[in-house]
């Protein structure tokens, strides 16, 4: 038996867990214990600098509530939520990529007819989305779901503003028909700061980085026999496209919007979905 | 400009920090976020299993509160505390090694005569404890400070237990004259468990590990000149020494203690320190 020091710490305290640890659950924590603790002998951390992550810690855990998840925030910053995202939805060239889902997904949003408007409160520059859902041999997909959401022209989603915005607003579900096509109106995406009252908002400004996300457009794209995509399109005069604070932006998910001529929308946006088989 | 991708992560995430970042955050955070996204990859971390690293963080924090740190807690079972503290004390051959501060210290315990009783219950099994304070030449180190503090026979510390135990209970600070030599009586330590109702103890539980430290007693010995000494005595012959949930015990750091034969006092433990020089 060899007892703890700075060399050998990561290996004495795997060395720990029982015989019967689930195999999966020694596998994660071999790793993590291994890294951190490399992590904290290559950067010499000091007894003080433990101490504020202590604290920076625990102020993050505080800060969540029903309506509020620093934690996620957290990882989204440190670009953490974007890796286990890119982990666990590699797909073959040609199908659409994902991206995070983020924390403003409301379930069961209204079904609406091809050609709604989604935009519920009138504010906002009219845009006009369509395309079509297709597989990987280039054929659409009928029947497929497509869940929409997006923040108003403030900047702010429905659900941060109840009794403000109108319930459901810019948000709805639209299902394709035999020629996989969809269609919609709604409004050009604007870019908003992520919330930053709090301690991942202080730690991003020591860090020199700004709150925002630039403007964007979810999806979440359904169809039986296929990956569920998760994902954005983003518009790609946006000035925080190459500083997403998330780092949510993907070369391929940069939509063209066209500034259209003469009647009620302003801009149009073009954009096919490729879903992979399961 | 390149985008986020499952290779390129950390060095996206890393990139993203302003220039006027302080020097040692900047190590500090690319190092972390390098070794976090190494980790995830590692193991491909799987959403189900993030979120349910989301959860398990949310709920540490929130069971943090003035009496009860979970994260230290965390970091101790991990031997991250442990680690902080080896490498930032670094010590010559000789000297006698540090482990562990732990939650239970109190500053400014009464400054007792040498031989005196800090066992103000009456439980438990006396013991003398003496030795000696002294630097790299074996010299006696006159004026040192020996801050002393132990749980109770039942395994609980004085602050623990107010209105239960008398206040002070197993503290005590002693004063070292010019031979440099301490005495005074306890108990013989007894083990006990961290605190293991909250979600630390439910990973320990997961991990098939046990919430004890072996028996100890604390001392923070300091002198004007000498690196401050934060360390335990432990009882060679307790069931989890090789166990300590906290990963603080150091082969030199195992105290003898011996049974003496008649009067009052049932054990006798003999210890010197030895002071490193600032």
């Amino acid at each position: 038996m060899s007892y703890f020091n700075d060399k050998n710490s990561a290996e004495i305290v795997n060395a720990r867990m029982g015989a019967e640890t689930d195999p999966r659950l020694r596998e994660i924590m071999t790793s993590l214990v291994t890294h951190l603790h490399a992590f904290a002998r290559e950067v010499n951390l000091t007894q003080d600098e433990w101490d504020h992550a202590i604290g920076f810690l625990t102020r993050t855990g505080q800060m969540c509530s029903d309506e509020r998840q620093e934690f996620i925030l957290l990882s989204d910053v440190l670009g953490f939520s974007m890796l286990v995202d890119a982990i666990n939805n590699r797909r073959p060239d040609g199908a659409t990529e994902n991206t995070v889902f983020g924390p403003f997904h409301v379930a069961n949003a209204p079904i609406r007819t091809m050609g709604d408007n989604i935009c519920l409160d009138g504010k906002g520059e009219s845009c006009l989305f369509e395309g079509r859902v297709l597989n990987l041999d280039d054929n659409p997909i009928e029947g497929a779901c497509l869940d929409v959401w997006a923040d108003n022209a403030d900047g702010f989603y429905d659900v941060q503003q109840p009794g403000i915005q109108p319930k459901w607003n810019n948000r709805g579900r639209f299902i394709t028909g035999a020629d996989g096509a969809y269609s919609f109106r709604g409004i050009k995406p604007v870019s908003y700061p992520i919330p930053d009252d709090g301690p991942v908002g202080k730690m991003l400004g020591h860090l020199g980085r700004h709150p925002y996300r630039p403007a964007h457009i979810h999806y979440l794209v359904t169809a039986p026999g296929y990956q569920k995509l998760v994902t954005h399109t983003f518009v790609g005069d946006d000035e925080y496209l190459e500083s997403d604070a998330v780092f949510g932006v993907k070369r391929s998910l940069i939509a063209p919007y066209e500034r259209t001529e003469g009647g009620d929308t302003v801009w149009h946006s073009r954009f096919d979905f490729v879903l992979a088989p399961v």
